[in-house]
Formats: C-alpha cells, sequence, structure tokens
C-alpha cells in the first residue's frame, strides 16, 4: 500500500508489445493496491526522427520549435500506455507536462524545473487509477511548452515523486542498477543493493550511462530515494538515497571509466587570476564542463593551463578558448593526447586514509602511470592510457576487493 | 495589406519537401504586406499510423487518450512548418490549439468550438511574425485537449478567420475548387468562381469531398467569406460567402453526386407519429444521418418507411432501428437496393418554377427512372441507378447548360 511513482525510458516502451509489457508489470503493482504513477519517455528512435526531420528543414532550428516538436513524443507514448492499461482492465489516464504541473523556466531545450505542483495527480490516485505523466517536458510561466533536456524523464520522476510525497520512485532503464565496475569490463563486478546520492553522483559525472548528474541533485535536494532497476526483468535493482552505509568494510563503492576525455592545453597565458578566470567562464558559459585542471607557472611570468574535456567537445572547447585568447593578447591551445579517466568513489573515503596509496599500487602493480590527477571527500580520479584502462580498471577493482561487497540491511 | 488566414490539408504537408513548398507559397504572401495565419493539419497518414497503434493496443479506445494521441500529429506541423519559414528568413511562430484559444466543449474525438479567442495572435502579427495554428484541436473548460473530428482543420481556420476578423480565409486542398460536376464524370465541368454558403452546404452534404458542412455553418453563421483552392497551383479557387448572385442565368449551380446509397425499408410499424420519431431518434442519436425519407400507409393501420443511409452505415443503421422495433413491438428492416444520389443546387431555384420539369426530363431522355426525390429551397435530390449515374449527370449538367457559366464580377 505504497505511492510508487515509476519510469520507463525509451526502450521499455519502443513499440506496441513493450508497451504491453510495461502496462502488465504497472498492473502488477496496482493489484496488490499501490497507487501508481508512471512517468514515460517517448519511443526510443522517435526523438531522433524528430530531429532528423526538423534538420532537414532548418539547420539550427530555434528552440521553442524543437520543444513543441519534441513534446509529441512523450504525449504519444502517455495516451498508447493508457489505452494498453485500459485493454487490461486497469482504469487510467494520461496528463502532458503541463498537466501534471512541471513549471519550468524558459530555457528552451533545456529548461530547468521551476515548481512541480503535481496538478490533480493525487485527487485521480484516490479515484483509483494510474496516472501516466508524460516526461522530458513542461510548461513555462508564459504557457510555452518546454523540454528539459538530456535524463529530462528520470528529472521529471524525481520532481514528481517529490512532489506527491510518493514513498518509493522507481527508474526502470536498460541496465538493472549501478554496478561496483562496468560488467564488460569487470567480470566479477556486483550490483550495489545501495549507494548514496553523492556516490551516484560521481559516478553519474564519471558515467552517464545510468543517470543523468542533474536528476541525482534534484533527488538528494528534495530527498526523494530513488531505485535504479530494469524494465526487462524483475530483479531489484540499486537503491540511491542520502545515508547508504550498510557495507561494512566497503570505503570505495565503485570504479568508473570515461573514455574519450582530451587533454588541452592553453600555454603562454599571463600568470594572473583574471586570465584563468576568462578562460573558466567562457567555457562554463558555452555549457562545456572540463575538469582535471593543472596549472603551471611557465617562464617571464607566463603560464600554461592543461584541462580535461570530452574528445567529442574539444572542438567547440578550441574555439571557445580562443577567443578568450584573442582578447588576452597572447596564448595557444591544442590538444596534446587521448587519455581515459579512472575514478573511484566511496563516502567511506572520507575516514579512510591510504585509499590513494592503495590505488596507486593497483595502478603501478600493472605499469600504469598517472599525471593528471583530482580528488573530491569521495572520489580519486586519475587519467590513465586508454589502452590501459580496462586492465586498470580490473586491477583497481581487485586492490579494492570490490567483487566481496556483502550488503549489510 | 490583408489580414489573411490560410489553411493546408495533409497532404500540403505531407513531407519535408511539401513543407518547404507551403512556407514557400506563405513568405510570398507575406512579402507583399500581408498578416498571415496559416493553420495545419498532420502529414497525411499520421493520423492513420496513430489510429493503428492505438488500435493495436485497444479495440475501442478511450476517446480522451485518442485525443491526447492524435492532437500530436498537428503539434508536429506546425513546429516543421515554422522551422521552414525561418529557413527562408520569415519570422514564424507556432501555436497549438490551446495557445491559439480554441475553447472547446468535452465532446472528445468530435469536440465542438465553444469559443475562440485566438490568444496572442493578434500581438504577434504586429510584430510581423506568421503565426502557424494547429488545426483540429482545442481545449475544454477542463483543461484537456480535445479534437474536433473529421474536416477539424477547415474549421479551426474558419473560426480563427472569424476570431480575429480576418480579410480572407483561403482553404488550401488537393482539389482546386468547387465544380459545376465532377470532372471525372463531366468533361466539360467548369469551376464555379463564387457559390453561396447555403450552395455550399448542399453540395458538401451530398459530397463531402470539398468540405464538411459544419466548418461552412460556421462560416455562415459567422459570416466568414472563405476561398477553397489548391496547394499545388496557382489558379483561384472558389469563394465561398453569404450572397453570391454573380451569374446572370444561373438558376442551379451544379450537380452532385453520392454514390453509394442504400434504401432501407422499414415495414410493418405502428402508423402514429410516435413510432416514426422513436426510429429518427434513435437514429440521430447514433449520428447517423438519413434523408430522402418517404412514409407510406400500409394496411390494417400499419405503415411502411423508406430512408436512405450510406452504404456503409447500412449494418450500423439496421441494428439501431432494430432495437426500435423491439420496443414497438413489429416491424422489419431490410436493405432495399444500393442507388445514387443526384442532387441540383443551386440559390437562383427558389425563383425559378421549372428546375424539376428540366430535371426529369433530362433523366428521362436517357431513360432513368427515379422514385426517391427530396427537395429543399435550393436542392432537387433523386435516386438513380447506380449503373446510369454517371450518364445522368452528364444529361443533368447539359440540360442546364451548366458548362456555359460566365462570372460577371
Amino acid at each position: 500500500m505504497a505511492l510508487i511513482v515509476q519510469k520507463y525510458g525509451g526502450t521499455s516502451v519502443a513499440n506496441v508489445d513493450r508497451i504491453k509489457n510495461v502496462a502488465a508489470r504497472v498492473k502488477a503493482h496496482w493489484q496488490q493496491g499501490n497507487k501508481m504513477v508512471v512517468v514515460v519517455s517517448a519511443r526510443s528512435g522517435v526523438t531522433n526522427e524528430l530531429i532528423a526531420r526538423a534538420k532537414a528543414l532548418h539547420s539550427t532550428p530555434e528552440e521553442r520549435e524543437m520543444d513543441m516538436l519534441l513534446a509529441i513524443g512523450e504525449q504519444e507514448t502517455i495516451a498508447l500506455l493508457s489505452m494498453a492499461l485500459h485493454a487490461i482492465g486497469v482504469p487510467a489516464c494520461s496528463r502532458t507536462g503541463a498537466q501534471a504541473g512541471i513549471h519550468t523556466d524558459t530555457l528552451h531545450t533545456r529548461a530547468r524545473i521551476a515548481r512541480v505542483t503535481g496538478g490533480d495527480i493525487p485527487a485521480r490516485l484516490d479515484e483509483g487509477k494510474v496516472v501516466i505523466v508524460a516526461g522530458f517536458q513542461g510548461i513555462s510561466a508564459q504557457h510555452e511548452i518546454t523540454t528539459l533536456g538530456r535524463g529530462g524523464s528520470d528529472l521529471t520522476a524525481i520532481a514528481v515523486a517529490a512532489a506527491i510525497r510518493a514513498d518509493l520512485c522507481q527508474i526502470y532503464t536498460d541496465v538493472d542498477g549501478v554496478y561496483t565496475a562496468d560488467p564488460r569490463i569487470v567480470v566479477n563486478a556486483r550490483k550495489l543493493p545501495v549507494i548514496a546520492y553523492d556516490e551516484m553522483l560521481e559516478l553519474a559525472s564519471s558515467c552517464s550511462k545510468v543517470m543523468q548528474a542533474r536528476s541525482v541533485e534534484f533527488a538528494q535536494k528534495y530527498n526523494v530515494p530513488f531505485e535504479v532497476r530494469s524494465s526487462f526483468n524483475d530483479k531489484p535493482g540499486t537503491l540511491v538515497k542520502a545515508n547508504a552505509k550498510t557495507m561494512e568494510d566497503a570505503v570505495v563503492s565503485g570504479v568508473a571509466l570515461d573514455r574519450s576525455q582530451m587533454r588541452v592545453t592553453v600555454s603562454d597565458i599571463p600568470d594572473d587570476a583574471a586570465a584563468v578566470a576568462a578562460i573558466f567562464n567562457a567555457l562554463g558559459e558555452a555549457g562545456l564542463s572540463v575538469d582535471m585542471i593543472i596549472k603551471n607557472l611557465g617562464t617571464q611570468g607566463r603560464s600554461n593551463l592543461t584541462l580535461s574535456v570530452s574528445s567529442d567537445q574539444f572542438s567547440y572547447a578550441e574555439k571557445v578558448i580562443n577567443t578568450v585568447i584573442g582578447k588576452l593578447g597572447s596564448g595557444a591551445v591544442r590538444a596534446t593526447g587521448e587519455f581515459a579517466k579512472l575514478s573511484i568513489v566511496g563516502v567511506g573515503m572520507i575516514s579512510h586514509p591510504g585509499v590513494a596509496g592503495t590505488l596507486f599500487n593497483a595502478l603501478a602493480s600493472i605499469g600504469v602511470n598517472c599525471d593528471l590527477i583530482t580528488t573530491s571527500e569521495i572520489k580519486i580520479a586519475v587519467a590513465v592510457a586508454p589502452a590501459k584502462a580496462d586492465e586498470a580498471v580490473r586491477a583497481v577493482h581487485e586492490a579494492f576487493r570490490l567483487h566481496d561487497i556483502v550488503p549489510i540491511g
């Protein structure tokens, strides 16, 4: 007898048969007496089709019109899932983002949620209805349809769960939880039964496959526990919540790997804070996230900056930095090699010195050298050569004995 | 320098190339200094695809959810056309039915327009923008998405034209106007430059290919002149307006043909008005339109009723009538033969006796007999054998010299 918000991604509702599967799964929960809200994405492929049609008409379509266009993907799914539920005897009704009271700012294609009222969802739940909500979309104060950008449907689910004070929010996806490492790299990687928001955030920023950081941040801000699980089986997933101290000795929860990072060197810039600030301000305004930053003093009052960006964003970053260099009057920017970023994450690291030692010993044991290093209270990230990346992940996973993790709770 | 509402149907915006064509056409009008509102349908095929998907999930999908689903077709087109206009340098913005202030009742899938505010259309027009409005859809007082049913986009165009007091409403379609007869039957049929609402209504109810009666009725009620024309050429179409007395001697404006009508005989029912009323009330409530009604007194206080329905609606009509017969305690219903309905229409008929004589002479000259006959002030309709229908249309067209029509204005 719980109030549950479930979210199903595009692959889970890709076609009529999969929509029927989701309906059956929702029915099972509903029949147990739970109040059910279901957030869905567009059928997989639909968004890309719409984008292709838009691009055939305009190389850079206006963002407001893109939102008008893309929002139809989720609107299709909510109607279809509602029909599928009716067909198996479950009362259901669909709600667009606007109807569900997802109010956003006006940043089209990447709107931020301003407030979520939930609209009439509680009233419909009290009538025994399953309420199907369109993910990814909202409405601005100007009554314009907005979309939330990448990972928007997860965000919708967590925001709705917060608004209606759901007992549980389940994010159904094509992975069945968060692992100690990518199982394709580490054969004995284990699914984590529970992790903390902070750990999930570090994993999300290192490896965005499971979930975008913004959704985790939102969940953390409003203290919404959520479970990441698979829509293709019934296995429990990973619960993400505030305090996840359930592993006795688990100092490190997982190892993440980001391939295709580019090392960027900006050389010969003035050695003052204003110059560095100008570069990072420009990158931030361009929406480019950088990390692993090192600043070296050069000669004659000049300095060099090394930072990392995703390889696919390098060209854009180069352009942005060159604009700043033009204003500074000196400097040069160049790519200085691709690398992979290996991160270890764990809330237990704060109180355990020696974690860094274990990490570097493991890397040294397989002959991996690393220069770029960044640390936070719950993460250490290092740059490793792409060719050695998988081997490094296995060595680190082994060194921290992550395959031995035993859930306590 | 006029305020023009244009409506483009599904075939006119079927794909990216056709959307570009529409954009070019709109631009040409806009460049002449006109204020432009463009109403569009879903791309042809889209609505059928969505219906097929819905039917795969539920044999009789809930109507509210069908509206939620079908409304996305037009929402796609408005965004794409807006982008196509941007690409050729025309400022444009799209508006959903709700945003355009198309307020309807709650009869989902066949909603009726309650009021049209036009939303912010006038303000956007004053900024020089072309406003693209989603046809076919509206919003109910409960903030639910509704659709207007068949011919809904035409209705949207005319309703918006009325709301914003447009100078002209142009309905672009795949026919290029209203003809004196179907040009596929009568080689020398002529396009009518102008006809009256009443004539268009009679033609629309006889032959719904050009336009649904409800749109014409709405135009008549709010006195919105509109032009029916082709989106595939630049020829003038047919102007439909209140007083269309522009043809000097044109008593009859056109000949229409409805194929596939079914003669239905209801025999042995009580000979009283209540019995007849019960049958027509039931048919009306079922949404079945019947005409060409004849009542004959039978024997022993019983009577027979002959009426016509579309052949494809016969099974449904039979079911409805049988229910009434059950309640009446006697009677039988059966199909008594397919026929074609030939109608002649013209506002000039009121003041011209002898029109019926010319009609029956023409039919007699080719050996066509007709028994079911209905008349209104501006129409005479007769039932003819399907095999002789085309020949009958040609003979009648010739008898009224419709190929000689010369526009005055």
